[in-house]
């Protein structure tokens, strides 16, 4: 992958934590950048940012700022996404958002690149819109570690239950979680104001909002960007999500019922030999994913992999990724590389 | 309940954190009390307490020291309660004992009065060992909120992920928590003591030890614990069992197929008839249970109750309870209670 000069690439929410890291992740993968433009909100305007040893100034995004670019990675608030989105794809930029605007769009592909290159592929040679998403950042670890179980056991039905890092909720919450957890060691009051209850040691199992179901606007999301990334739109699933107190790293316990019965050497194999996948499970010497451990790594983690024997060829297990990196920044630099290779 | 002149005695572990909580639990619920014999490790021998304003001296165990009691409440380790336990019963005393040693005892009743007291007044009338079992911490609370579910709808499988506080571990795991937590924040380093890893804002899929298949020990409790109070020998249950940086209170993600169909409406009815059980659940206005609003409270709090349409009368629902009380203390001493009122 070396288009000719590099590419003038662009970041909408260039100063926010999945930002940072998407120029971290840009700079150590040598993405061919000819140019780079960083947006960020009027708050961050003039502000200079280093990326391989050169200073880019942060803009706020204006009418005609993405002409000349050739993809704009998105990471910002939707209302952000809704607006200019479109305003960079028909500039001439093909856009990865991780906003959750376009997932479900039927026109939009949902691309995790492990899983579902070739939707993107089909996508890129028949292409419209010029518009991807990449999905929420439980969901991108879970389809890279279901895939291999999916195509060869067969998906009866996943239940969920995730332990999910502030940082999924920005650097303020990052933030938040660390100013009240000193308050509270110190005795000292403090008002919540990211979350809508005291994070400090304390789990809250609401993330995003209430649905008429029940069920959160994250639980939707997570049943249904997972559905739609594998192509199984009626696969059986549920979820609770849940924001535990840790800063960065979502963990989730998840429980898998298959269509056909498997043996833990062969599971072990398939995940190990999947691209994306790290195994680590060796229970005996206390050896399997941590949220502590994880933070600026690629790979999605699991372990405690086992059966289940309360239904038919089930297992449970435990998976761990950095959700700023495969949950966002690295998911959508991976498809801006596809991008580079096949457009440029 | 008013035994003449009231019982004597006896606390085992009296300066642990369920011990502790066991003095509050015996004053506020007014246990008729005669006399007061504490046990604790040899570190914590001649330490006074105060009980209902009177003061108490911590003794170590020795031989015949059970003599005159009427019931003895063990929450000490597992060697301790082998030793004891037995001693304690062949010197006359009814034994409430919190370790696993005895639970899956074919003689021992392992009891939550709001389950199954029947089974308790069944050993009180027949009774050889006077040895009863309170069970695992996450156990109680869940088996209170499924017994409803159970009488009403029939349980087809129970799907489990837990959100353990470390006070579960003990007081030096609440020490290790808030120190470890200020160190982090000082960017100061650390070694773990209590627990394998860092749990300082981490998540650990790891409570007790890990057995040949791959579970944990406490992730086997917990399954057979649950089946042997519901008195479903072959009840299909799976659990993952996590330790979360919360200092009290176990949050447990719960999903539940049943044999009937059900309706919310009923089944929040019949949660809230519940003895034991309090619901919260009023997403609208962010009611759900949390850990740190539970510290001190008596009944298990249940809610994000939904419907799950990814299994036939399926649901999810959301359980936390302080693990400290219904999970060991209160637990325990809602034993002693139908002791005192039945043999005293």
């Amino acid at each position: 992958m070396k288009p000719n000069g590099g590419l003038k690439i662009a970041i909408v929410g260039a100063t926010g934590v999945v930002g940072k890291e998407m120029l971290d992740v840009l700079c150590s993968r040598k993405f061919p950048i000819r140019d780079l433009v960083l947006f960020a909100s009027l708050r961050s305007e003039g502000k200079k940012i280093n990326f391989d040893n050169k200073f880019f100034t942060c803009q706020t995004l204006k009418p005609r700022c993405f002409e000349g670019v050739d993809i704009a990675f998105f990471d910002a608030s939707d209302d952000v996404s809704k607006e200019w989105v479109p305003n960079a794809a028909q500039a001439g930029a093909w856009v990865v958002d991780n906003s959750e605007v376009y997932r479900l769009n039927v026109e939009t592909p949902l691309i995790v690149p492990e899983v579902n290159r070739d939707v993107l592929l089909n996508y890129i040679n028949n292409n419209n819109l010029k518009i991807i998403s990449g999905p929420n950042c439980t969901v991108a670890p879970l389809v890279v570690a279901l895939k291999p179980i999916l195509e060869n056991f067969g998906l009866k039905r996943v239940v969920l239950s995730t332990y999910q890092s502030v940082s999924g909720a920005g650097s303020l919450a990052m933030n938040e979680l660390k100013s009240q957890t000193q308050a509270f060691l110190n005795k000292n009051t403090f008002t919540p104001q990211v979350f809508p209850h005291p994070i400090a040691f304390n789990c809250l199992p609401h993330i995003g909002s209430f649905k008429e179901d029940g069920y959160t606007s994250e639980e939707h999301k997570t049943v249904n960007e997972t559905r739609k990334i594998l192509n199984i739109m009626n696969l059986k699933m549920t979820t609770t999500s849940v924001r535990v107190p840790t800063l960065n790293c979502h963990a989730e316990s998840v429980n898998i019922e298959c269509e056909k019965p498997w043996e833990i050497k062969t599971l072990l194999e398939l995940l190990s030999k999947q691209e994306g996948i790290s195994v680590l499970d060796d229970p005996s010497h206390n050896v399997y994913p941590l949220g502590i451990n994880v933070t600026g790594k690629n790979p999605v983690f699991v372990g405690r992999i086992r059966k289940d024997t309360s239904a038919e060829n089930a297992l449970n297990l435990w998976l761990v990724s950095d959700n700023l990196r495969k949950g966002a920044a690295l998911n959508a630099i991976q498809i801006g590389e596809i991008l580079a290779e096949k457009n440029f």
